[in-house]
């Protein structure tokens, strides 16, 4: 459902157009210095830059709600809460009877029997990950650890040059570009991650595959161990704190945190709201019909998702550290 | 921990050298036929052939020890009980200060304090996922949809003619070889999968991850979606049954089963014991060391990870059908 | 932790004198009729009239955040906000080093490390049943049942005319009265609650007891039942639809509804804030020292618990039910 | 379901007359001494003597299948079985259509269609407590703090010098008593409990009402808290170590543990199974008939729940703990 972890727990709530969206995180202990401040960067991160991302800009001011005395956490649950300010739910009115292809319009419509809020995706739009970019915030201050995203390939190219004129061209065909992001993690330590389902491949796939858009998740050597051999892709420790060659295993063997980088690369799939012409189903009428989306969209959403990624990777580790030590000022 | 699911709950326990392997299964509906016969296929095939596989043979006959009466679930937990008979544990004294490159020897030595079972990786054993296959069987009984899934490539080769070659060669080189699994669910109907956080590319990514070798799970057009445009990968609906044109999306949309079939991609590292000398960590002397694992293994896990593959998608989605809809004679 | 639930799931979050408290309820099916007004009638009977209870008067007006649409739940959380309004954390000061007796003043600032919120009680006071009593009218709205709870005794007096007399003379002592509340659940089908832990009697107490002041918690014959033979307290079916001839077993057999009504008898301390002089340590000092309670305190707090307990009941059965069948309109 | 506990979880199996009853417990911390003699007390006191208990005798021999290697817990889930040996299944061939006032058995057929194992109660029996005694045994090793129960009263008398008389006379009648139990831990410390729904009374009355037969709850003074005022029943810290000069409260505030002994006792039910004529219905003619219980029943099952009501305490301190702080030798 809508919550994730054992001891470090966040549940979440919102929709795109309604009036808010927000995350209620359980476990944080009590003492860590917490303000709205504290947020600004990484908020600012997710809104990204003119380049490639919606004309649609929120101010995504985080209110929080409990959880804080004196500007320190007390152990009880920060609720924190984003008002949506500049929802164009008109529009949405337009696709009221054609599932965009690709978005969650027709299984939505499907599964909550048609009760489910529409307008731009509701509680299934990107609009939710500002709340995890939020509870993000919280467990990289909790973990400590340097976890950071960046974006490391789009459409294919890897050379960051080059990603200004594929945009400015998939722009001017009204198309969207899909991208790769990396993430590591260093500095977490040895241990975290819980035989035999709570691997921390599992946990952290888990959270990484609930954002909109990703299709796939690979660690260490990836797609890539696949093709080798086993002298090639083992990764012998060549020191007594654990220190491998190769990290072809990104920092975790049989689940657990081996102490090196943790690695993990995440494949977004291109917008798909797109202003060129594509085909989809009239639910009204059941026959196929053109379709063009206007509205405010990004061109390629693996841009403003590098910080989600860095967010999802924290809250994953966060709560694979709460489950191996809970520590307490008794 | 060792327990998965929410509606549909299996836990492990067992160890590769200890006396047993077994899961627990809650949830299963009652009223559906199962004995020790229905276990047989799908045991079998984790076994292997001969070609690539491990020479250490385990009968594998599981008792079932609850659950079930005159021949049909009760609706209590159904306990699974796999005896180990042909441990060969003096394999492993040599090993004791030696830990085995891309295995847990190391870390769970750390996160136990010592206390872990080293013979034969203890419970990070792939033996674990005989109890793993035997909870596929029961949720593929339940779901009643098409599942299965295939060796697609080995060492990086998709014709299946040129297998044998390449296992001959690295079994002469004393190396092995990875490969990469591919698990297509047919049947599994529209709605399966919850938002936010237990989108089903979550819950079936969490257990394919926790399968001891795993290092990459992609959906769909997977990686190949990060390299394409909107147009390309998006899937437009064209038919009032909700049949895509593509699949590229493979089978979910914003976390639910669209109806299409479900298409996961699995990438297995290769096995990570070899004759070929490795190096690693002596942690007696602190100095780092030849290694020739001797010893039964397999050259090519992925040749028996398919079964496991699909017991693994098989439990998600008997989880994400039990948290749709459990049924219940009134 | 401060969740609770497995299908029909909220989340609590909050404190006395903070900003609001509030709850995320997950699992709400999609399709119920809810508005603001919807809660009124119960939050009217948890502020109490002036009898017996506090002066502080908050408005109580619950903000819907998330998963209504139209007038109607989508399938998406529902979060529900209260604002605080009326603190008046100076009545707290002088207590910053005077744990109260009966409260949770010092074992929060043990178990926190002294960064918990003391104002009031934080997140320990009664004013998060606020919330409770929000989501409880939710899950009364999906049962559909008639679930009601009502004070029987105050300070051991079963007989409502003397009462008035009764809580006078407290007032006037400076002192306060526990009580007793039983709650009744009519029309709830048979077959809710899981074996062997998830029986409705667990789940059931569960949530009585996380309510601030209970002592005890009893179903059908209860404590009574003790001092019976088994003649006497069993509850033989005398009808093809279940009926049974003493409802001894308060609605209960094997921890599932059997279709009788469920009786639960709830034990509710006296109010632990006083005016008339106590005693209690002084952690600065190490000596015990008499305190006297000023601020806005309720005589009896059994007196406003019924609606509080009338909701965790209905908590508690709302998720049995979703637990029993996850209805999905497909 | 039939798991329980977040950080050290049990999973419960097995039927009555089935092959076997068990458990599997996660969460165990490694290097614990645990070996098959640790058990034989605990099960010796669930057995009972022969006064007032069935004369079915089972040996009772927990058979340690995983998590422990060289006479220590590796950290690993610990499964432990015990095989049944003495079934009188023919005994309950009488019963197939008369369900037993006070049992499950009605509502077992409904809830499971009629699949459930009905022989002695299937899986609603008493007899899964002697794996919630194996699971309290690990939980008491774990908390190393002193856990006890004993009967304090049968059939409403509290002088056990009478109960022998009394419980002759029942079994002259062909009858059962009823009796309470109380419970003591003493050393558990400060801390324990977690804010709002995992209050230490909540999950401690969440175990014990999964013990089949249990009708009450109540912690420290308990229903009698409801009949005293405030100046009575608060229970003033009297030392900086958080003594307190009556504990009323039961050793828990604010659903803590504030470091006094936790008190909890527990009601429960005369046996079911009665010689002596009742009445039930008969499912398939629609009419109530007399109803005489053969077979081998306890008189009163107060007189060995004390060491089951023990496990469950033990089991949800561990459990407590656990959530706490989970050691870990790294």
């Amino acid at each position: 459902m809508n919550s994730f972890g054992h001891n470090f727990r966040i549940s979440l709530f919102g929709e795109s157009h309604g009036a808010a969206v927000g995350v209620v995180i359980d476990g944080v202990p009590a003492g860590i210095a917490l303000t709205e401040a504290d947020f600004a960067e990484d908020l600012a991160r997710r809104k990204g830059g003119t380049l490639g991302t919606t004309s649609r800009t929120e101010p995504d001011e985080p209110e929080l709600l409990s959880g804080i005395f004196n500007g320190h956490t007390t152990g009880a649950p920060v609720a924190i809460l984003f008002r949506n300010r500049h929802q164009q739910s008109e529009d949405y009115a337009p696709l009221a009877h054609t599932p965009r292809p690709g978005h969650a319009d027709w299984v939505a419509a499907k599964k909550f029997g048609g009760w489910n809020d529409p307008r731009g995706g509701g509680h299934f739009s990107g609009r939710l990950t500002v709340a995890l970019v939020a509870a993000g915030v919280v467990a990289k201050k909790i973990m400590g650890a340097k976890i950071t995203a960046r974006v490391c390939e789009i459409g294919g190219e890897s050379n960051p040059a080059k990603w200004q004129e594929m945009l400015t061209q998939a722009a001017s065909d009204g198309d969207s570009l899909g991208g790769i992001v990396e993430c590591r993690a260093e500095g977490v330590g040895v241990g975290l991650g819980e035989p035999f389902f709570d691997s921390l491949e599992s946990t952290i796939s888990h959270l990484l595959f609930s954002i909109p858009g990703i299709r796939g998740v690979e660690f260490g050597d990836g797609f890539e161990a696949a093709r080798k051999r086993g002298s090639e892709h083992n990764d012998p420790i060549i020191s007594p704190d654990g220190t491998t060659a190769t990290n072809g295993a990104g920092g975790i063997n049989g689940g657990i945190s081996n102490g090196n980088p943790i690695v993990v690369r995440v494949a977004v799939k291109p917008t798909s709201s797109i202003r060129r012409e594509q085909h989809t189903l009239n639910t009204l009428s059941g026959s196929v019909e053109p379709l063009s989306i206007g509205g405010r969209h990004d061109l390629c959403i693996a841009l403003r998702a590098a910080v989600v990624v860095e967010a999802a990777v924290a809250i994953a580790l966060a709560d694979a550290s709460a489950n191996l030590k809970l520590k307490i000022e008794n």
